[in-house]
């Protein structure tokens, strides 16, 4: 951390994808069942992806470089009414950092492809981690507003977080 | 994004638990049944924990401000081989990024008291999401080298990754 309390990070890669804007963009993987992307991580950390192939998904940690600046209750896309930020998903963050278990379809050489991709073309690449169901899955835990929430199905991105 | 192409994100709050060293901590959540700690939200924030307290678990994302500089192939915790840094959940990352999914137990103003918790003590939190099985929980995914991993047990960390 530096003298005025910043931590910094720089991008290990990109993420390739169709999507070129917010509007239209799965919210979630399991809202992009159909989308393929392309993971380029920098040459320099190509030998850090070994073993990474036999995990059937992976987490990407990305940087919402497209978002607005964060507003601290949101109207998310899956609901009409507004919620705490910390509790949604929503891209404008006050760190906007991004988390997707997207598909691990193959690696090659220094490039991931995955599927069931939900983030921009172009999106910073801060960390890779594999998904570990021992570790991440939880699927009995009950989800507050989100159980409740009148958009159940997939859901796909509007403007309202976008950077105007 | 800076002109030196960093990426500046500063803590939003701070993560206190029994913990005062890597050595001996919980290496995950489902590694740390019975302890407690306590999350601290700067206190301007707090309106954005409105509604979290329906969600029974919470992503916590943290900086490991503790860890020594990151190698790019590593022996985790739950093997004796190394694996390629990107294969694993090692704490000693490019960017020193951690997630958690521990259990929420109770929120009173502006701290939340979370169970299963597997972070230091002192941590700089970066962000809170509420844990959705639904976007999250992917129980049947493959594990790698991990599902044939030596130690399948709760393990606990040593100091191989301290920053000396």
């Amino acid at each position: 951390m530096s003298n005025d309390n910043t931590i910094h990070f720089r991008p290990i890669g990109t993420i390739h994808s169709p999507f070129v804007e917010q509007s239209g963009t799965p919210t979630q993987p399991r809202s992009a069942p159909d989308t393929e992307g392309k993971v380029t991580v920098l040459p320099e950390y190509k030998p850090a992806l070994l073993d990474l192939g036999g995990f059937d998904r992976v987490w990407l940690i990305y940087w919402f470089d497209r978002s607005r600046p964060a507003e601290l209750t949101v109207v998310p896309y899956h609901d009409t009414k507004p919620h705490g930020l910390f509790a949604t998903r929503a891209p404008a963050r006050i760190n906007g950092i991004g988390m997707s278990p997207v598909r691990l379809l193959g690696i090659e050489g220094n490039v991931l492809r995955v599927g069931e991709i939900d983030i921009l073309d172009g999106t910073p690449l801060l960390d890779i981690k594999p998904y570990v169901p021992k570790f991440d899955a939880y699927p009995e835990a009950l989800s507050g507003w989100l159980g409740e929430a009148p958009k159940q199905g997939p859901v796909k991105a509007d403007s309202r977080f976008s950077r105007p």
